[in-house]
């Protein structure tokens, strides 16, 4: 039986600051990438989110970014990779202290936002997150775009990885996503992104825009949390995998 | 034979800035109390302090404070038990990623400055750090103010502590320091500052101000490495203590 | 003919993150408090709302808060008045930059949260302010809690002061807010709000929980727009106020 | 007679973290650029500061930066020109706040570190600075590197610029400075680097490091204050241009 696991970006609500609907995604995902106080979420968020996700059975994963609450670490900032590997094994390791004390085993690592960008393409970045995730714990699973730099990296390492795809972007014929600034960046229509997702987990490849089949790894899709809308989406994914035999499921 | 820990806080600096001679004074001290992001501190020279001292033996521990880099940790901010919980989980965690990194076991945990105050007469905030310190890890030790409600909150939740004692700094004879803003409360003098060091550790008591004798517990002494005088203070206590037959020791 | 000023804490947003109906707000108050970037606020989210706030004929006023974005400014922290006068004489002028390039006059200064409390009881904290707002300029008004230290204190520098009261406060037989812990600190009946206020407008009293009938001076009336409830307490407030013959004005 | 701005990066310092010996370089430069709180500086410093250049007679200038206090603004952050634009518009804002209380006339504005860099080749940064500082005040004076896209944005808006030439940095033959990377990237050697000055000032040209002459206009020459040698040589180029018959003077 084919199965594939859904993560979702949580606990990025920051003191009095609220994003995101956590405690309704929690019972549609699984796995949760929990923002770690850098880019956004705080110690109280992560706390709680820990709490909330071990409760409901959902597998935690740690979400590092780039210290730029402002940008939401969706920035580029220029550094050195010594900082990467430093900032990294300093969010992985704030957010294990809660795992522990809630007595469960985090499961993996995804970068945020330009981090995951940059990790995608740069090696050298790619390698010092690969490298901090490691040396903190061989046994997490690292998340990265599907063929990219970053699960390259990770393999290199000696990391278990999972290839991450996306439901509702496009793909080009090299495979990598299509830049957001494109006209068909983005696909609005509910069943064509759910036929998407099916094609790449059934036969492991992907149409690309300009209609090249590209191959594609999907062992866990990114979906979003932060619209009605957004949960809609999720619930109608899990109907549909259902229905086609896919089982739901966490990495590890 | 009679022993006792030097402690000095360490890893202050932050990005362009530096603080403290930190490679100097690790050979002189027996335990370091490295900053850990929030009042002072990132995550590279965190790092690079950790480093610093497993390689020079000196025992390592967190050393959490106010998430407040523009008054270094030394205001009061009023908060509630659980966020000083969570911030000091936060901390630790995130410290000891970069001990479990080089190999070394994190000894222990002394709050900084505000949060140190705090706890030294607040129940409540005592009690939140200690649970905190108990729930990431047992084994570390308590590092408090002698006598105070944090080192009683450590011993309540089942955590070896360490009584902290100063050099320079005159008792009152309730057993607690002397208010900075009072004319007594600093000893200048190096040599009544070695005297009453040797005092607290040879008869367990300390003279007061106003000359009463009071009990006193000297685990561990509070020791500064922030200017050339500091650092030859410290030389000093240490041939002081050899000539005694003071082991100067960590506490594991 | 009567008159009062309706005022809102606006420009909370930061980044990523929203908070609050600004847009919707700024159709239905007279003065509007723009978060500085300490508290709350950014320097993209002060141009956008002073923009909006110029374009809907609304005056403007600064927010300045205590240097906390992880407690919004709800904390207090523990600092001496240099600091205070320093921090309001920068956030004032940081959001004046922004008035200026779009050609309108700052109307006011309010503190806010644990900044505004201190203010009210502590002459120190609130000469500072004071002294800052004169400082920076001698025309700003200064809003405060009506019969507080605060508008003392600006009345003593020679500031034009504006007393505030809340709709959906109680009040003390001293003529201070009943604290939030308490039973009743809050007025959740729409109906009872708006009496009170017309009471304290019309009468210059009102009526404190334990039915004592208290002096109070009602230049400035602080109403929220954080929910569609808050929204709508505002519109209708506005509809009790035109049929009372009371014109909801600002203060210059 | 000719002569030249010395201008020198001031006010630095943050919270309990010193950098500089702000005091003494205000003895012998005639520009002071002032952090203004986002890569470095605070409110309290940034008062200080103020009073202090004010005190000498040295004009003050807003020193803006990325809101990156862990990089000291050295890094690139990835934003748009309206981001910047608000940004700038913002810390000048704030910096003017301190220069109107003390009763001066703020006279330049110049980017702090990537900022500054990203300003002489980027026209799109460019263009945000310097629409900012002339909207602030149309009288300002801009100072950028001799001949780049800011000092050409600075002209484009209408505002007077001032040429910033480096004592102690070589030149390529297009005029632009060699990259820190390169072997020689710095004038080590005192009397190399005021004769660098010297022949800017007197025949408007540098020497590249290939033995090319090329036009420079030397309006202001960038000192630095960070340490004992940086102060001597100051001391010795205010010399030998006093000895030059070289005016040492500020822009306005």
């Amino acid at each position: 039986m084919k199965s594939v696991d859904l993560n979702c970006d949580l606990g990025e609500s920051f003191g009095a600051y609220k994003i995101g609907q956590d405690e309704e995604v929690l019972n549609f995902v699984t796995s949760a990438n929990v923002a770690c106080g850098f880019h956004a979420g705080d110690h109280n968020v992560m706390a709680k989110t820990v709490k909330m996700a071990a409760a409901k059975g959902v597998k935690i994963g740690a979400h590092p970014g780039f210290p730029d609450l402002l940008g939401f670490g969706r920035r580029l900032i220029e550094t050195n990779p010594e900082d990467i590997y430093h900032f990294v094994v300093y969010q992985i390791s704030a957010l294990k202290g809660f795992c522990d004390i809630e007595g469960v085993r985090m499961q993996h690592v995804k970068p945020h936002g330009a981090l995951f960008n940059a990790a995608a393409t740069d090696q050298t970045v790619a390698f010092a997150i690969a490298k901090a995730v490691y040396d903190v714990d061989p046994n997490l699973v690292l998340f990265g775009l599907s063929r990219s730099e970053l699960t390259k990296a990770g393999v290199n390492v000696g990391l278990t990885v999972a290839n991450e795809v996306f439901a509702d972007r496009t793909y080009q014929a090299n495979g990598t996503l299509t830049p957001r600034a494109h006209e068909h960046a983005l696909i609005h229509d509910v069943r064509l992104a759910i036929e998407q997702v099916l094609m790449m987990i059934k036969t492991g490849t992907v149409k690309a825009v300009d209609g090249t089949i590209v191959p594609i790894e999907a062992d866990t899709i990114c979906v979003h949390g932060d619209s009605e809308k957004a949960l809609e989406f999720i619930q109608e994914l899990r109907r549909t995998l259902k229905a086609e035999g896919i089982l739901a499921s966490s990495i590890l």
